[in-house]
């Protein structure tokens, strides 16, 4: 039985670059074949339950806008409601993945007994849906950011009973995460950082975030959870500075805590953006090494100095995302999940509906563009012919070497290199031919 | 016999900090004892030789404004006149170090025969010129950025041709640095990254860069050079993203190629804002992981969002700076260099003393400070009391446990944390009493 | 009879720069004559209503941290508990003024007439308090950026109803201001302003704003109010942007609308920082329109991309801005409010304490280092020589001659002017002789 | 006689959409009919002397990278070799404009007589050119940034001689600009600002800038000269704080001196981005009070602090440009003039023509997309609703009314609004249906 909330709407078909009705998907049909395989398959596209459900609209400045039947959101039939309500839009618009923290599908509770039985509770819920629904588990979280006592940390507090808490709470999202047949598990550390270095040891707690995260990988492992556990990198806010900076100081911090094998990245464009990045430098980065696992789209406003959260809508720049991330072997048991809430102003139904068919479309438009450069090989081929000398023996073997024979050579045989184009502009026109 | 560049200077004395007089420390008494030791010995300070000496005032919208005796910089008699200017201002300003980059010493020749020629017959020359001195060198460096030739990197050039330029001319810094006694050598990579991801393999650029650096340290083992080998991050500038970015990233970098026991750090303030750091973050990454070799001090404009270069004024900023040094144990073989320039209206020889006197009384008085937070132990104590409750035998055990015995424990014992107070206002007006 | 709140905290006093009590003031004597005025009369000092009373310790990723005896507040017994609170403060600071929104002082009750009933009772609930206090009301204002209602705008809203709504919850404001006394009313536009262009008329919101404002001032005359009206520029958050972007905005929205002789500016550091300026900058625009009002004094983070409303406690900084409050004649009607808040974690009593103590003793400090550099008159005097050139008879007719004349004279005279030191290195210098 | 630079390239052609050749028009058909006119009229290109033909690839960490024919630029044979490799370059691109600086075109000659001989000499070279091309002048200007003597400013400068100098120059400009029938005449303050306020007196320079302004329009009103003069807003560099810095700003400063009826604005893309606006904000600032003039045409990269002055190359951005542009009743006089530059590793001839086409197709795109969005009249019909409100008689009656009427009307109506949504996401869905 409908709960009405979507009253009105009916299902998200695709309709065609051509059409203009205002719900009709426009370039994402699940089921094109690109690159040999279903749309659907390649972009897997998670609903966040937390900005798409559990937030009310809230800003620094301003209370609630959003007037949800769910609200408030502290007893569990709201829970319950509110889930029903979720698979209601899994339903219109045919999404095959959703994410969760604990405390967007829960009430909070005050206590690690209470929301212990209360996550169980509402994720058996949850699982019985699955049951009837094509819509899976992409991944799980624990929300450790939002109660006070995570006020100074989780895993990095100074108070070991926060440490103790905070394991506790991530034990039971993973377990609730391999009970929904989640494929991954997201750590975000908002609270992982710090104010001031003036009460802070930032040695001590980067060793117990180490520790913590080997402590997570063990009994992913224990449990037997095959999906992948993931960190997310983002470099403040709500922190002054926080651990997971970017990419390169995540990857920097498994490798010093031997779990670079064990644990990849979940990306955010609007994270990158904070972090003075692009987007797809932060996957090329992850892509270089190997640890690109899930993305969280959105997009952050560039004149913005906090984290927007807004629904993509630039198709250039989500096809140079995808482009790295075709690149690199695209998704496995990753996916593009939305980290993107509604303006807010949007305060309708249809406004919710609107903003993930856009964002579809602008993620599949973006994708296809990627994939047909992909296939035409115009950026790879570029690549080839500037990097064409290290095919050389003498230059290989230079790589061996050492730096008074290096520099031996330059003496007796005069190297001048002289400079050649980068090309930039015309491999930016290139791109422009496919977005 | 002098230049006469500087006359009417007189040597800069110290006066005490009632002393009005524009030219006269009235912090910096290099033989004021402070924790046992000299200030001299503990700051360590440098004149860089290309701000002060090489740079001509020009901007990206506008040209040379200083006219020095020693311009056009394109001949060996000009080296040796400008090496001249340089050694009065040190025994003006009765500084112990200086630094440089081969380009600031030499002409540029436009081939590696020419330049490694013209860099040892200046080297000589300056090192006879140390003889007669007591200022010495704290590091060399070579510039490979400057020249049309690196303008697609130096190490990570798509060109091996330029990559062997590159390793004969860091050899022949590497060997001039040997030469003049230098404590430390610097690498600084400002085209080592890219303007567009469209044209770079970072991977294999990453993979160059490693390999470079290695072979560097295989040389200084090779001669027998004792001093540190340092790499300075700097997110970006000249290069829209430069791989050193910043201190993590470096160390994750170093840490990858197996270089975290043979390189160490040369942080800037400048650069760490433009990374969007604090510099005593920049500082206290670099010390938990024991990798702080040096610092270039100046000042980053927080308004601008480029490389100001200024020289330090704000003495709270330089405070909690040095606090950091001081924890980390102190420069070692570092010290502190001045990587800043004057202003481009500040054109004449009494400004460049003014510059540096203000920056290393604005350094005293930071440092003074640093030393007296050490001294009295207020931070250092409230940081034991906020971690306490880790000195536990049960909270040590937790870190050798697993998830699930945690949250057995939480449970059992219904662990459920208050928070405490971070103090943070109380300790920002802590340091204001020393500052 | 006492709240108890402040239990065991002491009246705060000021013991000199060598006190090592947390709780002293070691630089704010009240009573110290500076420039032949007590500092209580230049500083002003006032407390932020919002901030030391009604903020929760919320940000956007966690809920509240503060647990005080006035929550829930949405009573008017606790409105009541929370003014007796208030002024306890008052009395253990020795602050002179007070700022307040209606919402800080009375609950939301969801409609005009409760709002206007309940602001008028708790307003005279605080007038009674005022005749047993020598605290007074520094300004009052409505917020008008919390509530749903406000969400699209308060005057600039495309719903004509809201405007209606705004423009009787300001007269309810400026008549509450006028009764307590306040010396200005402000009006802060934290909603004036877009999320998008693409559902934005930007003139039309502008007409309504200017003649929203030109009410104001008429009701202002009307009712015999003689304080100023303020606006305080700020460029976003929470909007995208804000019409009341800086002060250069301001003012030239105020000439727009033939204001310019009736408001004045209220300015605050963060808001500065956050539109890409120095504190100091704005407050020398103000100045050099005559348009400078008052000061919310705290700090932004400066590696933060939003407003964090730090107390300050930089004093070279609040010396700069003091400076230009002292060359603008003081502050007449306005003072020095603080739109500080305590961090997230600092939730003790005692903390609240501490952080106006510190705030207090870095603008004092800050303030005297103002004065004794107006008194020493040395960056007067380079300016005077600076600009020398135009008092002579000649420039000043060129300013009133044409552009013909001028390049007859110049191809004449062959005037070719020399480049002349802009001295920066030595000012920064000469200020660091005082801070 | 061909000067050969451009040996083997061909005028570019327009080959449609499904083009893959790299120098060919895929989008810019100069005489597509769109919305009653010829494209190139709409969009009336302009090329840059400066970025185009003067720049020579160096950045404040490296010198030049290009090798022009026509290096160095300090006589008039090569002055004279550029200008014919510029006409040939404007015939291969059929651009309708030009756009210049007096340096750019002559050599700099140290003192205003020869500066002002050489650039009527090179003028009249141009307009000798012109008469054998159809590409015309869309403006011209002054660099008063360049050269040392502009370092203090020009019109703001202290010292009256460079005012002088300043007037001279611009009179000098504005007859040459005029003799070739440019038709408008930009004045961009890249030193009008200041490096410290330390040293600086704004309100005295503020009337300096506002009196050579008034100047300017004086003597165009005396030559005859029908074209705008406009002023280009910047926020910052090379100066850290420029008097022009936004549309706001600037036109407060223009109404504060009376020039609001004389003057309007050249905007420009990569200048709004570090004035912390999007460029639709500044042009709608700017069209909200009828003073949009014309555009410079480039773009920011968004994770640079510093002008990087890219072609343009998103075309959804373009398109949200071009939609302001087209609301504000299209160019008029001005244009859409490139201050793009290659990136520094673009060196080659081919490069700067691939450059100007990609740009070119680029903003063609977005204009059509933008007139379709005009034409299809989705964004003006959802404006016309959101606002709907205000075309009452009870709403247009309140603007003009009072406080205590609108209050009183509050109470007796218990009005209480209800928000509405403001469909932010589905008006950027709208946009990428034509973009």
């Amino acid at each position: 039985m409908s709960t009405g909330f979507f009253d009105g709407i009916d299902p998200v078909r695709f309709q065609g670059a051509g059409s203009d009705d205002p719900l009709a998907f426009r370039h994402y049909d699940p089921d094109e074949i690109v690159m040999g395989k279903r749309m659907e398959e390649h972009l897997r596209f998670g609903v966040a339950w937390w900005h798409s459900f559990a937030w009310e609209g809230g800003d620094p400045f301003g209370g609630r806008t959003f007037e949800r039947p769910w609200h408030p959101q502290d007893n569990m039939a709201n829970a319950r409601l509110k889930a029903d309500v979720a698979f209601e839009m899994f339903e219109i618009l045919n999404v095959p993945f959703f994410c969760w923290h604990d405390v967007d599908l829960r009430p909070d509770m005050g206590n690690f007994a209470d929301n212990l039985a209360t996550l169980n509770e509402i994720t058996d819920y949850i699982g019985d849906k699955m049951a009837a629904s094509r819509t899976r588990c992409l991944w799980g979280t624990a929300n450790m950011f939002s109660h006070a006592r995570w006020m100074a940390g989780a895993a990095t507090n100074p108070d070991p009973e926060v440490f103790a808490f905070a394991a506790a709470t991530v034990k039971s999202c993973l377990d609730a995460t391999h009970k929904l047949g989640g494929e991954n598990y997201v750590l975000w550390g908002g609270r992982e950082g710090y104010e001031t270095l003036l009460n802070t040891d930032m040695g001590r707690e980067l060793d117990q975030m180490g520790r913590f995260l080997a402590m997570v990988v063990d009994y992913k492992h224990k449990i037997g959870f095959e999906g992948q556990i993931l960190v997310e990198p983002k470099p403040q806010e709500p922190s002054k500075h926080q651990y997971d900076f970017d990419a390169a100081t995540c990857i920097g911090f498994l490798r010093k805590y031997g779990l670079e094998g064990e644990v990849k990245l979940n990306l955010e464009q609007g994270h990158a953006i904070l972090a003075g990045h692009s987007f797809e430098h932060e996957l090329a980065v992850a892509a270089s090494e190997g640890m690109l696992g899930s993305i969280d789209m959105n997009r952050n406003d560039y004149q913005s100095g906090w984290d927007t959260d807004q629904f993509p809508n630039n198709v250039p720049e989500t096809a140079l995302a995808y482009y790295q991330v075709i690149r690199a072997g695209g998704f496995g048991k990753g996916g593009t999940n939305f980290d993107a809430k509604l303006r807010r102003q949007s305060i309708g139904p249809e406004d919710l509906i609107a903003a993930h068919v856009g964002g579809m479309d602008v993620c599949a438009r973006g994708f296809k563009a990627a994939a047909a450069m992909i296939e035409d090989g115009g950026l790879e081929a570029a690549l080839a012919e500037r990097y064409a000398g290290w095919d050389g023996a003498e230059a290989k073997a230079m790589l061996d070497g050492d730096l008074a024979a290096i520099s031996e050579r330059v003496l007796r045989e005069n190297i001048n290199p002289a400079p050649r184009s980068g090309r930039q502009e015309r491999l930016e026109n290139y791109v422009n031919r496919f977005v």
